[in-house]
């Protein structure tokens, strides 16, 4: 059976920043499937009409379209039940706080850390496309959202309940990874990919863990392509 | 069987804030289950050295001795397995990121705002315990943690993943309240009994939530003592 998974790249196809997009990836290898990536451009619009949307990740699942990260995962647990992602409903409802608690409380900081980096490392074609829905979205400009230091103070802070809990157990969802680690680590995924900015010390429990989460499924984010393995990325 | 909560007093006896043990009430009522609830000051460590502990909440069930809240909620799981609080494996996994947040993102910026007024709830003879532990804790002056501006808008920060999922659910756990509501809950009956500050919004989904959580079994939260029930409570 085909699996496709459309995923967005920016100025080399091998670029691979999506937050969204690296949930769905942790989650299919989490699930041992095997999937092809489909490199995928923000103003490609045409190319998701299939799906009925517009952005990805997209996932053809043999004759199944399933669209949006945390619906995915559900999906997947649906239809493949070994190793659990989400879990039964008590587990799902919480969850669901993760992806709440990645969205609201740590991709704010980390954009304001990354924004100018990530607008670099998007496709020439697809900036306009960013910037002007983006300003719409935070009501400023790019450049009044970059903010890093700001960033990395704010972000420090929004760590603190993962920092407790990642003190007590290898991961978030406890002695094995789960949705919970997931969709937390979609972001820094997104950082790692199109920026060299350090989000957090060498010292902190958090980076243990992401060097823990960078090693799952051979190593799948470790191995990712990232801005710097790209020749002449910063011009 | 008989079935007693150590629970932390204020300047009445009837005066109870601990965020601690307001889990272990909820909880227990959750469970269905009667307790006598004895009123204890910071200083009167003598009364739980049956107990090899030194802060409450400390229940005592039947012949077992269960101390600190979050163990307690394990503890009833265990023991009463109807209506579960923390769940199964990967949910009480979770349910554990529940008690870092309450602890580590919401109670430093309630703390902000509410130290004052809880120092005046405290029982004079608690008092000088109370500044000397928790300025040692902070590292400041009691006076130096009020901040009730800057709290508020820390707060406001914090609270965003736990707008995010009350805006799909009425309780964090879903259609019904678990533990990861009563964790969280807690930290908001702890400002309600010694505060008039008003630490959310009416428009506020997080607000709609908390009205419900203080009508939950039989109205518990919302008929405590608060400090405006006490007569010359502000001296």
């Amino acid at each position: 059976m085909s699996r496709v998974l459309y995923d967005l790249c920016g100025i080399d196809t091998a670029l691979r920043f999506s937050p969204f997009c690296w949930r769905v990836r942790m989650a299919l290898a989490h699930k041992g499937l095997d999937v092809e990536t489909r490199p995928w451009r923000f103003t490609e619009k045409d190319a998701l009409s299939f799906a009925e949307h517009d952005k990805v990740p997209v996932l053809v699942d043999g004759d199944t379209v399933v669209t949006e990260s945390y619906d995915i995962l559900c999906y997947l647990d649906r239809t493949y039940p070994e190793a659990p992602l989400v879990g039964d409903a008590l587990a799902e409802s919480r969850a669901r706080f993760f992806k709440h608690y990645a969205e609201r409380s740590l991709a704010p900081p980390i954009m304001a850390i990354i924004i100018m980096d990530l607008l670099n490392a998007i496709h020439p074609d697809d900036r306009a496309y960013f910037r002007e829905t983006r300003e719409k979205r935070f009501g400023r400009t790019l450049e009044e959202v970059h903010s890093p230091v700001r960033g990395l103070s704010q972000l420090d802070t929004a760590l603190a309940p993962l920092r407790g809990r990642l003190e007590e157990a290898p991961f978030l969802d406890g002695d094995a990874p789960g949705a919970a680690d997931y969709l937390v680590f979609g972001n820094f995924m997104w950082a790692r990919c199109v920026s060299t900015a350090d989000l957090v010390s060498n010292a902190d429990p958090v980076h243990a863990w992401l060097e823990r989460m960078l090693d799952l499924h051979d190593g799948l984010g470790r191995q990712a392509t990232r801005i710097t393995d790209i020749q002449d990325a910063y011009r």
